[in-house]
């Protein structure tokens, strides 16, 4: 295996992995070779490109930290976790749709009574959000255990200020009828982290950071698929330009103005039931 | 733009780069953006190994340093690296050949006069390296600038041991006649840094992480392109399956053991003349 060119390196390389035990890790790695080599070749990629591509993804894999995810706001906004949820969440209609997890999740969020306030001292806009998780043939789901997470006021994750508590994110669990309730803060559009390698890109590209204004959830519960996704705020400027292209119709809520100025929003979850022996 | 599924989504990145004023990065992007999507829906990855993969990337960026470049030894066992410089190093028959460029060049090596001892030190059985720097038409190219690296006796670079001074590493210029002469040590195999994402992945698919023994060139002169290259020891049990696929014939050349013990390497290198205009 000396001399190898443009034309034979490919199958050299996927050559080399014949020996790899795992079926699908075989399976993953000669896709990624083939794409991967596809990828230079198509372009013809300098030598000065590739190690500026080094460098772009050196700078990401720096710029990750406890609190920072940026290679998955690379994903996000490469439109690579959208595919990625789409592929797998395809659920009976009925169900409520999946979107992205997105970077700013945390384990270990403070558990909420039920009407408990998940805002912690955020800055914004007092709301409250109020719904039911049933199952697809429209039972309750008791008990079913919320996580929510959000930004607050100035478009800002706790996560991202160093040093903060947990703020605008907690985990609940539904009463016995499936219902729930609880208080935060308004959500607001806010531009995703654009300081590091991933703003860059952005910005060399004319894309603007923006998510519109959005509350994520995961809803978990025994016996159904768990549910990752966002209630999105209808009437937001952002909503058909998602920087991370998360958008689905059916996750679109009125937060409403109370005579009181807090906000109220409700929104049901409707979760896919484990298949019989999956 | 909402609810994209997995057979929209891609049209829909695609035509969120398209104000992008820099046309080959638009052209890059674009067949960047395709070939990550045609890869994950060829596998129809899962959410699980999306995230074994956000995280082997972090990983990936997080073990660069100075003195180490993970992503690049990713594009090199990946044979990346090597199709970029084929696709790149296209010269006329009787130029010597590129080859990759790999982790370990450093800049700022100590100037050595021609003769002098590049090794300052490190471990290794003493050698002598000698040649003529070429241009195309048989021309001597007086002065030609040649960075020389490799590593020790017990395979490994001098940036590879902490707080380690240069060591088998130089820059030096060839006499008027373009004839080179230096001292180093005797180049041996070695593995490359396999304690990292890259050796795991190596382990996964039961790939041996190890080079041929070889001498890296970069040479430079005005008027003539730069080559980068490595001379390699004949005789070596991983000429055949170099970790990085980066072994040409024509590079290969003996180290002669001399009646005092040590070896004797002679490599001329020819260059290619810039073309007018370019």
């Amino acid at each position: 295996m000396r001399n190898l060119t443009q034309d034979n390196i490919t199958q050299a390389v996927l050559a080399r992995l014949a020996d790899t035990p795992d079926p699908r890790l075989k399976e993953i790695m000669t896709s990624l070779v083939q794409h991967l080599h596809s990828f230079a070749r198509e372009v013809k990629l300098t030598e000065g490109e590739w190690m500026r591509g080094i460098e772009f993804l050196t700078r990401t894999g720096q710029m990750c930290d406890a609190n920072r995810q940026e290679f998955i706001l690379l994903s996000d906004t490469l439109g690579l976790s959208m595919l990625t949820v789409a592929m797998n969440n395809d659920k009976p209609a009925g169900c409520t749709e999946a979107t992205v997890f997105g970077p700013f999740y945390v384990e270990g969020a403070p558990g909420v009574d039920l009407g408990g306030d998940v805002a912690n001292g955020a800055a914004g806009v007092p709301c409250e959000v109020r719904g039911q998780v049933r199952g697809l043939d429209g039972e309750p789901v008791a008990g079913a255990e919320l996580h929510v997470w959000q930004a607050d006021a100035d478009g800002k994750y706790d996560v991202q200020r160093p040093g903060q508590a947990h703020q605008a994110r907690g985990v609940l669990h539904a009463a016995r009828d499936g219902r729930f309730h609880f208080r935060s803060i308004l959500a607001e559009a806010y531009p995703i982290p654009d300081d590091g390698p991933v703003g860059d890109m952005l910005k060399a590209t004319k894309r603007h950071p923006w998510r519109p204004a959005h509350l994520h959830f995961m809803v978990k519960a025994p016996g159904y698929e768990t549910l990752t996704t966002h209630v999105f705020r209808n009437g937001d400027a952002y909503l058909d330009s998602d920087a991370v292209f998360g958008v689905r119709q059916s996750l679109v809520a009125d937060w409403v103005r109370q005579p009181d100025g807090r906000y109220l929003v409700e929104y049901d979850f409707v979760l896919n039931p484990v298949k019989a022996g999956a």
